[in-house]
């Protein structure tokens, strides 16, 4: 991004009327849209979120408190407008698109859906690599092409989803493998798991991260072989998005490890990124940290699909807002 | 508010096509809108932010950054739409009231101005009571009629806001009045006092309660001896938002002051307020734990105008949103 610019944004909001500074968080962050968008007078208005669902090989390993089935079952949640990304979306003026990348299940088709299906789910990865590299790269493929399909429908804010029965884990080994954070630090309760499914969880992290951690010498091979095909997509989009140079909104656990993986393969691809929230799943944090990214709020949210991405839009707009519209102290004449 | 609709909402949430609690905040949150729209499924749309204008005598003490005179030229520019809160309020699609209660100067008439001018600021609180009997009633009044005007049309969720050259120093020797806590503790450097007039000023809180704050006995008395015509006018808005069972979204430091005296005036007020954030005056984090709310974010803001209300109205919307548009597992067949 321009860098010439963000100075210049910030130097703007120091001339804005207000006391300098007195807006807080919102003063950068507008700068940063400023320089994303390339413009001191952002609008990041087109808003569209992409939801990618997939299926998890490790769900054999009893890692959710729900069946694998239920994949599948939101995902017809999703078409059917009943999901909280479907509210939150509406209520936000946000575009959806629903990308089944691998739910193990057929899904119908219907008008708001996406079939990429890759493969049906990912291979269970106690066992070995969760993806062969073709899977890896067509569901890349997906999600770069989701990001180019929303721009060219006009959308200039982005944000992305996920929805996969069994994904915390697969997203907790990715996050310990690429932050170094140990795997009880960053595995979670995921949908609502006990103490004795935490317990196996944690283990099931760790024996992934002993039998093929090693392996995974760069960013690629740790999602093919932690990942899952969502993961992988969101991968691609976040990537795509930068290279669109559209400003791109993360949500929670999940979703940041994909991010984790993006700016690990390209660090330009960070400036495009926003943080919306923290997760109440305690990598999340870990995971922010890591890649530099301070939230806007934190919630308690822990449900996914995208949700807490478009619950900030608005407060992106605000940021946008007052830098664009707002009058200079000589504008104004004070 | 209805306390049974209260439970129907939270366990309707339970039943919603997501993992229990997963949207963390946002489902009391959503609740609360319900029990006080008295409805399962809230749509606080119409919205609308009222910021009141006045000066203050206790200015001529030195406690703010800035002049007197910039309470009547940033009344201008909200008329001119130059400020954050016109920035703000036009992202949020909310309607703005801009009230003189009491600023110093005139202002020429607009069409966006309501004039309520009940003094041309208040009496130095320094030397005894900054308004009479008359004027705070009267500015408690402008406050009622502009929740009543702006719920007359069409605006079902309210926020309130100000500006006035002094009025963190009012708010802090409110606050410390209201809630026992030390001056030092609630008065900060508000639109950007170094350290030597941080000092000075809370030398001037500590003086004014020192002379008189033992006569204020009652909550109504605080605010006529401490306040400012703009927090009573706030004051009277929660009352009057109250008695139309609207909600209301706190602003920061000085408009939560308002909240504290409406608060301890009729207890029930409290149901009807919603917090938006926390903002970075330190006096607010106090006034936020004695009302028992919970900020939805902290963004560091200290500008004031509303401007921190109206940023809130989305997350607001999407916590009724989810409540109101979510399927249950039965209504998706799930």
């Amino acid at each position: 991004v321009d860098e010439k610019l963000y100075q210049r944004a910030l130097a703007r909001h120091a001339a804005l009327t207000k006391p300098p500074g007195s807006l807080g968080a919102l003063e950068p962050l507008g700068a940063r849209l400023a320089a994303v968008l390339g413009t001191l007078k952002p609008r990041p208005e087109g808003r569209a979120v992409a939801v990618f669902a997939a299926d998890h090989g490790v769900a054999a390993a009893g890692v959710s408190a729900y069946p694998q089935s239920v994949t599948a079952g939101m995902v017809r949640n999703f078409l059917a407008g009943g999901a909280a990304v479907n509210a939150l979306a509406a209520a936000a003026g946000a575009k959806l698109l629903i990308v089944d990348v691998g739910v193990a299940a057929d899904v119908d088709d219907h008008p708001a859906l996406w079939s990429r299906k890759v493969a049906r789910g990912t291979r269970n990865m106690l066992h070995g690599p969760a993806m062969t590299r073709a899977e890896l790269f067509a569901a890349c493929a997906a999600g770069v092409e989701a990001a180019e399909h929303l721009a060219a429908r006009g959308a200039v804010l982005l944000a992305g989803g996920e929805m996969g029965i069994g994904n915390t884990t697969a997203a907790a080994a990715l996050t310990a493998h690429l932050t170094g954070a140990p795997a009880r630090a960053v595995t979670g309760r995921g949908s609502g798991l006990d103490d004795a499914g935490l317990a196996r969880k944690v283990a099931v992290v760790e024996q992934v991260l002993e039998r093929h951690g090693e392996q995974a010498t760069e960013p690629l091979e740790a999602l093919r072989r932690f990942g899952g095909l969502e993961i992988a997509a969101l991968t691609g989009f976040y990537v795509g998005a930068a290279a669109l140079r559209a400003p791109v909104v993360l949500d929670g656990f999940i979703a940041t490890a994909a991010a984790l993986v993006a700016a690990a393969l390209a660090p330009a691809v960070r400036d495009y990124l926003f943080a919306a929230h923290r997760s109440q799943e305690p990598g999340h944090a870990v995971q922010l940290q890591h890649l530099g990214l301070t939230p806007l709020f934190d919630l308690g949210l822990r449900l996914g699909e995208g949700s807490g991405a478009v619950l900030a839009f608005g407060l992106l707009e605000g940021a946008a807002a007052v830098l664009r519209d707002m009058a200079t102290f000589e504008e104004a004449g004070l």
